[in-house]
């Protein structure tokens, strides 16, 4: 415990300018309504390298030659000792992240579950929640051509032992959520790839995921991550609508939700907000990976979240949908830059991170309350209360019987302002 | 029909290298398999316009302050004119290409209609089908905020109104498919949209559009045309993946097709393989529009297709499923650069690229015939034909066993070259 | 005059919550440091049109069959009143925008000089000045394959005499600045295009208009618009980097410079911020474009600015580097969506926009004065003050002489933390 | 010598269908005229990982704990065993590629000299020839904020000292040109970067290059390699057009030439044959690296080339402006996917690119022999011939008279088809 203390400079919890975890926020307090959560990958793991680029951060713990298991209890030393000082209330992980793999599956599994009974005593010692855990099926060679989707059922087979592993610890921890990232889930080219046995194969992994869910009692949702390529060059958990699409394909769109990310909507072409509304709108809305991309980039970038303006519009599609449900929260995949090489750069970005989520929080707790972008909204859509609208969304009226209403009425519909530039203007005046 | 003779030089049929109409290819005679048909709007409705410039073609049917109606015809002329000299077997159009609107929707439609007996007569003469019609809901500025996702329900019904008309026609000239292509169904801010409630009211329309296709004995198929943005910033017929879950969320997966084209696939973030593939895997695969986008542009170029490898490849992904079944075919949604001010541009880049298209079917063809690249495919999944692939798949074991399984025999599941580069020398070999 | 007033709603001056032209900021008034204009195209002349859809702002100066002269002179009035609405110090536009085409380039040039007639006097009426002036070439079908780089001098000739009605008319009416912005000075395809020749051309172009503003005594700065694509596959202006290469080429960098475009930056790949450094780097800042491109979409949406951070950051750099100089100044290249058919919707979309702007300037003001931005920038660079660091610089020592010092004193070089995350977050705090 | 033998499966040299490096194309046999290179760092030090995944290939000389001289050496052995196999005349390295760092840069260099001794014998007994060397100036994390342009000057006296080893070692080798790719020279972030000081930093550094190029007699060219990011967010030398403003600015254009690369240039948004024609049209090309990304990914994927005839279409364009001069070749930047992990998918991969470049050359022989395409070109712009082209390119005519010519003469050019789809099917004919 004694080195995590040392690896920080700061030594006093962090303290902030907007976020107060007590303060009410809309009928919740703010760590209610926010549900931070501190990710395992990119702080504790992640060396700085990147395809051109080496070590960078030179972690204690990633000393060359030292004991494993060791150097795991480090980590989880130092990652504790962030939690604490940023009063977050969750963090996540992958298996991978927390405890090194052994010889065998078997071994992998108990170095996890050794780390888990740490993990035990310093999330009630704490008071740290796990928000979700997830495998890693994408690192080890194994996974190359896939998990559930690879050409060897045995991979699969491997794949299935991971996760149960993991999501019966995420189920011991209290954990909120099970997360899959169908990172190897996807093909390279598809001159050697059958896409309908591949998504046949992933749709079967899913279901026993979620047998197994109940079969334990697990209460939590399981979250499928949409993103579209990398590292794959086409992922087949693309974005929410493909996700939906999959869903309902086996018959699960009422047992998965998703966990959206600001980075993966961006390389699908998408804007966060666009994925957290198309989520609502099919039901599976369930959590979010809060970051950001780079505008000008073509990959992942995980970079924290910094533009106020776009993070205030996410949290008011979240909010206006009723705020996180059923356990979500809001998950920082983000990584510090490769050069941000001090140990307090960490704790910083969190720390920053967390302050500009709560005001952006703040800021759509107004226009919720002001109520005027959805008066707005209503307005442009009330022409569907009308006799007309209702008859033809109630299936009342055939293609025929419309067509003879606008001949015999002579029906010449006047369009009306979008007012995009008003509506614009008006979210400005909440920031 | 004189005017018509007079605006190609050239007046005899052209000659091809590779598309020989009557010559067997896998069963059926390159017209079987090809199904070429030129499309009405970028050859004789298109002025040349972009988005900073005006006119360049100068047709003479454009020309201000002249007849309409006059003026479609001798635009009808020119069109058929130019399918016999291609000897194309089909044709396509929006009703609004062919007529001119009228002061109302009856006068528009009655327009349409007579333009459609014009048709008739021309397509019995020249032996030219109709691959499918379909109904122009982006430009008028009625549509501005959609046609079935409009916020006014009278627009929803004045698109129905038009939808009838030419689906009728279509039914009445034999077209062998009908196409929805939802330029204005989607959004340019969320701000004023409602996500959920347009996909609901796009739900209906469909349903509306398939019941009366069986109340008119209408047999054709019924395709969704995919494409993510452009006109508007979102469009809800995304990708072929999301027009899939919206078909299941309706329940018209089985009812509903899609006619995917290159340039949206690109658009999309994806290769026209993958969407092929994948309308494949979806059992949603309907025809397609051959065109190519430009790599380094953002929008929708509809060039004419050239790369020789690409629809090599397109066409054996086509062929390796049957073929097009059901009445689909390949439409040219190819337009001539701007700059291409001459006539005979127009019949040259048809020409080329049905030849093309002819040389990328025999190529196809071989690939096919020699099947290596079939076997090498099906030479990797075969662990799934055996006992625990089998199981996997049939649903006979639990996540429990499979975790048992790999502990229980310490499986360590050893990777097999992907062997990329290999295929696609392979791929080469055959062109 | 009276149709114009009858053309807003509103009929009083707009009212600023943060723009007050007197206040002083950084030394000069709000008014000098933003050097405000609106464009007479995208307000005035654009009819709501895309790629898909028709006019749907039906503004009455654009009825079909009006006089083009009399329809000018309305247009015209319309645009004062906007401009006395706003209290917008300035305006853009090109000779195409204010007058319409004649039957030869002499009558063409007549109608540009008649209205400018009319413009001198609104001008001085309501104090409104012309921030730069610029032809049309591009839109007629006659500069489809380029204007200075098309493959006929005869059309070079006619820009040449284009640009030299304008250039005249912009320095009569004290315009600040003359722009050209080179929208076919590019290629479809590399096929039928000679890239040196072509670039030649425009070099022999730009010499020529540099030569003729001297003769004719305008003191405003000549300015290039870079872009990168759009219309054209490849524009020659591409960036500022590439326009800096070909000034540089032609012995031109000393007497042009850049005006930046924020879309055009995003459609290059770039930050708005990214152009704009690297223009002051190369000491070829002239004037900005303020607009916003879709991160999504991969055209030129010209949307008014929106994005606060992204604007001050803007600013910053611009006030960084000694606010406009040389008549520089903000330009509103930005359009009303299509969807934003009332006529006030113009007005609110400048008014907010200006106001935005006005904010953005008083957070960069605030970086400003504090100056934590730029010691923590000199102190990231405080090495190269020190004696190695100048003698590099300097010329001073030799690859050989670097070499023999590492070798000698073992030189290791520590790396420090480039502190991203935190500098960001400075930024936020002044937000 | 045996191990490397064992490395591979196929012992004897491969066979070529296209490739007959005796057979004359064009005054030269293929062999010169391609000048194919083999790199080493994709082929034999990359171990197959990507940003979520590890080490796939397992290369005996990674074999962890193990001495790394001895594993260079046996590297050395495996590359030149396939330099063998393949009959490549050239190869290219960095040099962290062939020889560990050591705990001094005096160490490193002096492994790097070590393993240059062994490449000497094995050149001379192979036959085989140095393309280029390069220094690894972005892994270490020493150069994690850049290496000429890091904010310390030490890293800049580092990598110059760094440069300077294997700027000589190249040129004891016979290497036919030095190689600069600014991987980490370009920013992150503007918040903590100084742009034009940095630019003076990279000229000054590059001069010092040229310099000691001089000074040791080294008569190959200095070669900068453009790509627009990755690793950074931006780099300086972003493409082909904005090195050429750099070199200008700092006198070097005569002194430096490009070396281009597909894949990066599509990352820049342009096509391979632009930046070919753009770096003939400014008199700087000087070399390629043959690979290509992928359409719908943004990031480098340096995959084997494998589009005939986009292949084809560069390949024209460098035999067109006179084919490598000055020691430039035909460089396989690329790399077997991280699945192709059987020793033989390298070979194969080398194979067949260098087969399906030397068929993309026959076919860019016939195009030249044929000469249709460069007569259409040249009659596109047969105006310039005459007397106004001459006149106008030749400086002799000014604005006003141009003005006064067009006006007088009542000049309405016309234009002319850019017969783009013509051109494109004229390329296709000799596929």
């Amino acid at each position: 415990m004694k080195k995590a203390l040392r690896f920080f400079e700061q030594t006093k919890p962090v303290t902030f300018k907007y976020y107060k975890p007590e303060k009410k926020v809309l009928g919740r307090t703010m760590e209610q309504q926010l549900r931070f959560a501190a990710c395992y990958w990119h702080s504790f793991v992640w060396q700085g390298l990147d395809p051109f680029g080496g070590d960078t951060f030179q972690r204690p713990w990633h000393a060359v030659g030292g004991d494993p298991m060791k150097q795991a209890e480090m980590k989880a030393d130092v990652a504790f000792e962030m939690f604490r000082l940023l009063g977050i209330p969750f963090f996540s992980f992958h298996d991978r992240d927390i405890a090194p793999e052994g010889a065998t599956l078997r071994e992998s599994n108990r170095n996890v579950r050794k780390i888990g009974e740490i993990f035990e005593k310093k999330m009630r010692a704490n008071k740290v929640g796990l928000l979700w855990g997830t495998a890693n099926l994408f690192s080890n060679r194994r996974f190359m051509s896939g998990a559930a989707t690879n050409p060897d059922p045995e991979v699969f087979a491997y794949a299935a032992a991971q996760v149960k592993n993991v999501l019966e610890l995420t189920h011991e921890l209290g954990g909120k959520n099970y997360v899959l990232w169908g990172g190897r889930e996807g093909y390279e080219t598809l001159l050697n790839t059958d896409v309908g046995r591949e998504l046949d194969q992933l749709g079967r992994f899913l279901s026993l995921v979620v047998e197994h869910k109940h079969k334990i009692g697990f209460k939590g949702m399981i979250l499928i991550e949409p993103k579209p390529a990398e590292p794959t060059k086409h992922q087949y958990d693309y974005d929410v609508a493909t996700v939906y699409g999959f869903l309902k394909r086996y018959g699960l769109e009422k047992e998965v939700k998703v966990n959206i990310e600001q980075n993966h909507a961006l390389l699908a072409g998408h804007s966060f907000e666009h994925e957290i509304c198309m989520a609502h709108a099919l039901g599976i809305f369930g959590s979010i990976d809060m970051n950001r991309g780079d505008d000008q980039l073509g990959w992942d970038t995980d970079q924290f979240p910094n533009n106020l303006p776009q993070m205030a519009l996410a949290m008011y599609h979240i909010l206006r949908a009723g705020g996180f449900k059923n356990g979500g929260g809001l998950n920082f995949d983000a990584k510090v830059r490769r050069q941000s090489i001090d140990p307090d750069d960490l704790l910083a970005a969190h720390a920053d991170a967390m302050d500009l989520c709560a005001r952006a929080l703040l800021i759509a707790e107004k226009m919720i309350d002001d109520g005027e972008l959805a008066k707005q909204l209503d307005a442009r859509y009330a022409g569907w209360k009308g006799k007309l609208g209702r008859e033809i969304l109630g299936g009342k009226v055939s293609l025929a019987q419309l067509a003879k209403h606008v001949e015999k009425n002579n029906i010449e519909p006047q369009p009306r302002s979008g007012r995009q530039e008003k509506l614009e203007a008006l979210v400005n005046r909440y920031i």
